[in-house]
């Protein structure tokens, strides 16, 4: 006969006596088909109620513990218990996390500015939108987004990019990265993807996890070379023409219309013209995109809002030529929007109501003064004589190269050390290369100019020691 | 000598110049290596100034159109033209966009009421984070998402689950699909993968995608057949045992057991759980997941706030054993987190306010009450005789099988016509099984309740029209 003790205050009877039984039939002390004793029997063997004892039964019955023979009574099922492994023995290993850095000024990190989010008017076309368009919130959108934002989107292009794109064409997701794995299931993982070298090194890592090749291909000063490209048997090459990171690189229109040529001699050739900061051009008229330039179906654009609004809001997008788009609709709709409709709406709402524009002017300005104060520093500093700055007035870094016999890793270890973090050009080449040598990427984007003079000095210091005296 | 028609009054005279220019380079009328003329002579002979001259030589000397030679002048880039193919004659081919359906009635679509969402609790939250939290807003959380969601659906699925987890085990992702591109690359694009038959149907899409084998198991009374999988060369099972879609079975605990088994018999076997709606189970307390029961590492647990809060709202996560955690540390946690910051502090804070659970306790007794008022209604109307109601009192939908002998097929357009839409259960079958036939899916979710006795007598009329009389 079952007994048990029931001692627990706080719990339900009802809730004890079916964790007593369920341990007993998880340890073998009841046998598999075994019989449970009656309702009745068991309740005034233990001195509680038959009721308690008839929701302790419905639950194991409900859970699968126990089963019910009609006029007859509840028995054990059968169940297979897993002892613990010793490996496993009950007893969870911790989750190896990666290690944080301890970092005081990171000249590496492209994060903008957190107090130049226009904060009050999105605050305020958030609440707007949550009492106007309840319906609307809720309704599940397209996969590519909603036609609010796209359309408000085909309308930036048009006046910021000259670009004449049908809402149609977009697609909207959360983040590049995202949009790379549409692309990728768009165009194929079997073909050969190629990107510049040196370049964006997230892209390698996304390819690989998909088992994927990706070249990189050698610049030159005209950006990614078109004799690697012709013979690198790659069907996919993915670019920044516009302002290429890190070198800072503007593809001449020569070097486009070649990369177009080469793109029109296969019906499975493409271009992913990346056009990340763009908007952040403060010399001259932008340069026309690829997408504009092309006539054949070949480019696929994409851009996002990480650099002109915040990295923090998950929004990027991406425009298919109209053959594509049909392809998208027909293998990839199906996959659920990966953006939710309260920030869809809100951002259509700041690009239509001209809070966008005024937003990216202002921080083209802030950006470009961050940039002037930023070289006006560094030549008043003790690294002056040092260094050269390679700039082309554009986005939110430059180059500096070093005059030092210190290798890039020697700088860049004896700088970490010191809580200062930098990255060298080098390390943006997948092959190496040593004409990259001693230039590394200035993000100024988000850099306390008042600090900036004592971490030149420091800077100064432990590469330029003679100095000191 | 060029002579260009500057009569355009909007445009800057600049722009003029430089798009006459780059259009004869580009139709050849200007030759590669050609001279242009000298600012001053352009000038004079066009009557425009030599600053305008000026500004569209710079242009096209940053667009790389033309190039300049020190003390000699301005030269015509090499471009090469590319003139539009025949199939490509300029004219954009419309995009094919996916047919839209014309229905009133909506039997099957799982949406939520629009109106139960908590506007105002939601509105204020962000209102309160915007201008609380602006530089935790602005900083780029780890890929897995940010500490205080991830801690506050710890604390979650600690009280409302029994599970004990580290918000480290937490990975936040926009939508349940993009998670599983996740666990795909996590555990293996080459392993075979294992669902319910009848199951998920996108799951199917979503693997086929990426080229990864999924095969259907069949399933008995007590969730997917254990026989099936001991046959299958499955690696991983995909589950919904506490409440399958759409069948509506909840998994005993022997048959729990056998999967843990089953997956512990090989290190690279692995369960995914998808609990997706056991929030809304109305019948006792609900079954622990086969997270909690595992004691092996074997189980990746996945939800969504999709049916507790909002389709539209793109929040899910999964939880990882500790194993496949650190894993993910290392090979995955360089994607960024795919939801917004903003979202994730607005739900974090709805989660540890409170507001979750009672939103959850509304939206089950909103539920529960919507599928008792359907049953009545059907039961009440000309239908009554003609079906059987399958329902395990949970989620947002129940199954009826008509008393038929028209094929589900015959059903399915003949409603359609009428604008209502239903769907059969052997739809959501991958392999052909005439048992599920006459079975329909019927979620009562988002349904006007008002509007369901003339559905039902509509219903009646087409599918059984002798009673018309």
């Amino acid at each position: 006969m079952l007994t048990y003790n029931f001692k627990d205050k706080k719990k339900p009877l009802y809730l004890q006596a079916y964790e007593f039984i369920k341990s007993d039939i998880l340890s073998g002390n009841l046998k598999s088909n075994e019989k449970l004793p009656s309702k009745r029997t068991f309740a005034e063997n233990n001195g509680v109620s038959i009721i308690t004892i008839q929701n302790a039964y419905d639950l194991l019955l409900s859970e699968g513990f126990v089963y019910s023979k009609p006029r007859s009574g509840y028995y054990v099922s059968k169940i297979q218990s897993l002892k613990p492994t010793e490996k496993h023995s009950g007893i969870k290993h911790p989750v190896d996390l990666p290690a944080k850095e301890d970092i005081d000024i990171d000249l590496s990190s492209n994060i903008i500015n957190p107090y130049s989010f226009p904060f009050s008017i999105w605050a305020k076309l958030s609440r707007q939108i949550i009492s106007n368009l309840e319906r609307e919130l809720m309704e599940v959108c397209p996969g590519n987004g909603t036609y609010e934002l796209r359309s408000a989107i085909s309308s930036h292009l048009s006046s910021f990019r000259g670009m004449s794109v049908s809402p149609d064409q977009i697609v909207i997701g959360a983040g590049t990265e995202y949009l790379y794995s549409l692309i990728l299931q768009l165009l194929g993982f079997d073909k050969l993807y190629s990107t510049e070298n040196p370049g964006y090194d997230k892209l390698s890592k996304i390819y690989s996890q998909y088992h994927t090749k990706c070249k990189y291909l050698d610049m030159d000063d005209n950006g990614i070379s078109i004799n690697a490209l012709n013979h690198s048997k790659a069907s996919v090459v993915h670019i920044c023409p516009n302002h290429h990171f890190p070198t800072g690189i503007t593809m001449p229109a020569s070097r486009r219309y070649e990369i177009l040529e080469w793109a029109s001699r296969s019906n499975d050739r493409f271009i992913i013209e990346d056009d990340y900061d763009s908007e952040f051009r403060t010399n001259g008229k932008p340069i026309p995109t690829l997408f504009s330039m092309d006539q054949r179906e070949k480019v696929i654009y994409i851009n996002t809002f990480s650099k002109s609004l915040s990295p923090t809001i998950r929004i990027s997008y991406m425009v298919l030529p109209c053959s594509l788009a049909s392809q998208y609709y027909k293998k990839l709709s199906f996959y659920s929007c990966t953006v939710s409709n309260f920030e869809q709406y809100t951002l259509a709402a700041f690009i239509k109501q001209g809070y966008f524009e005024k937003h990216i002017n202002r921080m083209r300005l802030y950006y470009s003064k961050q940039r002037e104060e930023l070289k006006e520093i560094l030549i008043n500093s003790s690294l002056q004589g040092h260094f050269n700055i390679i700039d082309n007035e554009s986005g939110l870094h430059f180059l500096i190269k070093l005059d030092t016999s210190l290798s890039d890793k020697t700088v860049y270890t004896r700088l970490l050390k010191n809580k200062i973090k930098i990255a060298p050009l080098s390390q943006y080449f997948q092959t190496e290369d040593k004409s990259s040598d001693h230039y590394f990427i200035i993000n100024y984007s988000n850099l306390d100019m008042k600090k900036m003079p004592e971490v030149c000095e420091t800077i100064a210091s432990l590469l330029f020691p003679s100095h000191e005296d």
